[in-house]
């Protein structure tokens, strides 16, 4: 079976694979891009992450990750700031050492409730002060700022960003080049006004980066590790994928799975069943690329 | 410390209390009003529970509850819609037998996606459906329907409907008194529209029932069970009661937790608990009775 030519395997999905290894099965499994995490191209150092990648010959696709903008002025709050324009430099330097086609995106979380507090909508203002702030540096450094609606149970602890209609408000006050959306079935399929916000995100230029992975319940115990393969769970992803596409949407898509089982797994079969699954699941619903319409 | 006289316990808080333990341990801490569930109240019959409410001389608030409505059309689904007839019944003759200020409310939990599926606009469309078949016996019964928006993260196994615009939308085909929604604090705080949409169920004479408890993280193993007394969380209360009060509710408010520590106390002692926490967490924010305003 081939691989899709816009898969993009987010670093995530293998997490416990170092730099060296997720380069080398995404290669192996013939996926043509990949999306990183901060920590693995730490481990190594950025000169040396940027040349591994430049070597391996795939695109990249996305930074992961910034953000963490909720808590009130103070150092915490400047040493947040100051880390995210490290970030932005570090998604320049890596979308500049990835194969043709790579894209200059940092994905933001916006943090959750500050220790103590119980004010959403204070915490949602200081996270559209923060992207105000490094707009500036996002737009000379050719990046955009990708924030990401989480699910809503990750509301207080995490993100205080839950639909992607509110993404598209923060992102409104800011040029489409610098702050945009980050598009993941996993956190938006349940909202009623779905595709409709999907339709929103493409009108307005707004959609960074589309990723996918499934959902099922009972979820386990930890939250945050309840995401699947593409198809292995109940997201409509056909109908989803679609919504995307039509908004003229033409980019690599990732796939993100946080999953115990899935992190258990020899990380180049997890690449090769990603690539099998997101080829069940997802590629059929994709548009033809532009240069093959009639 | 007086307890406030616009509480109600509803009887999940207290799950494991058979009804006259319910009933009993309500009216001994104090509380003036009870919600109950059809189970407790099938344990003894339908009768002998009226009898039973009449004696403890307590208002009641709402039955819970109804609903389950996304089969697709067959003899199952039409065993659930037959269910919920009978259910309306028992609210109307509950609320008949509760002290003076009883409302007949039945509460509806829509149902999540059917096994196999992944289609949440039909499942959607059929709960709306279901609704329009009931509600001629709602309305012939005195009984209002209170959809009840369920937090996102049980929209595929437990509610499609997850947002109380989406209750709304779902209630806007319909007379106020024959349908109008559940406002529950736990399921509905984390939206960024909560307040706007709570100023437009009030507007649309459409909250039926409001509902306090309280949200932390990390939730426990069972999604279900992490719930809390109303200022042991993160949820603003405040902000939420005085958007209720200022739609001009001026009803009961019931605390439905489901908790197992909660349900592992003394019922008698739950209920104190519970009393006390609504004293120091949302009745600071209600309203005064319309007749003490000046």
């Amino acid at each position: 079976m081939s691989v899709d030519p816009r898969l993009s395997i987010n670093q995530a999905t293998i997490k416990y694979a170092d730099l060296a290894t997720a380069l080398r099965v995404t290669v192996e499994a013939g996926v043509p891009a990949i999306g990183l995490w901060r920590e693995p191209v730490a481990d190594v150092g950025l000169a040396t992450a940027s040349r591994m990648l430049t070597d391996s010959g795939l695109r990249f696709t996305t930074h992961c990750r910034g953000g963490f903008f909720t808590l009130p002025e103070g150092p915490a709050r400047r040493a947040s700031i100051d880390d995210n324009r490290v970030a932005i430099d570090e998604a320049a330097t890596l979308a500049a050492a990835g194969a043709a086609g790579s894209t200059a995106i940092l994905v933001l979380v916006a943090g959750g409730l500050p220790e103590g507090s119980r004010d959403l909508v204070g915490a949602r203002e200081r996270v559209r002060d923060a992207i105000g702030e490094l707009a500036p540096h996002a737009a000379a450094a050719g990046v955009t700022l990708a924030i990401e609606p989480l699910h809503p149970m990750y509301a207080t602890d995490r993100c205080v960003v839950s639909t992607l209609g509110q993404a598209l408000d923060i992102a409104a006050d800011f040029e489409p080049a610098v702050v945009g959306v980050t598009v993941d079935t996993f956190h938006i399929f349940w909202d009623p006004d779905v595709e409709a916000s999907i339709a929103r995100a493409g009108r307005e230029g707004r959609i960074a980066t589309y990723q996918v992975c499934d959902w099922k319940t009972p979820l386990p115990a930890d939250v945050l590790l309840g995401r699947h393969y593409p198809g292995d769970g109940v997201i409509d992803l056909g109908a989803l994928t679609r919504a995307v596409s039509e908004t003229g949407y033409d980019r690599d898509i990732e796939v993100e799975i946080f999953n115990e089982q899935v992190w258990a797994t020899d990380p180049l079969v997890a690449v090769q069943r990603t690539a099998a699954a997101f080829g069940g699941a997802v590629s059929p619903h994709l548009s033809a690329p532009l240069e093959s319409r009639s």
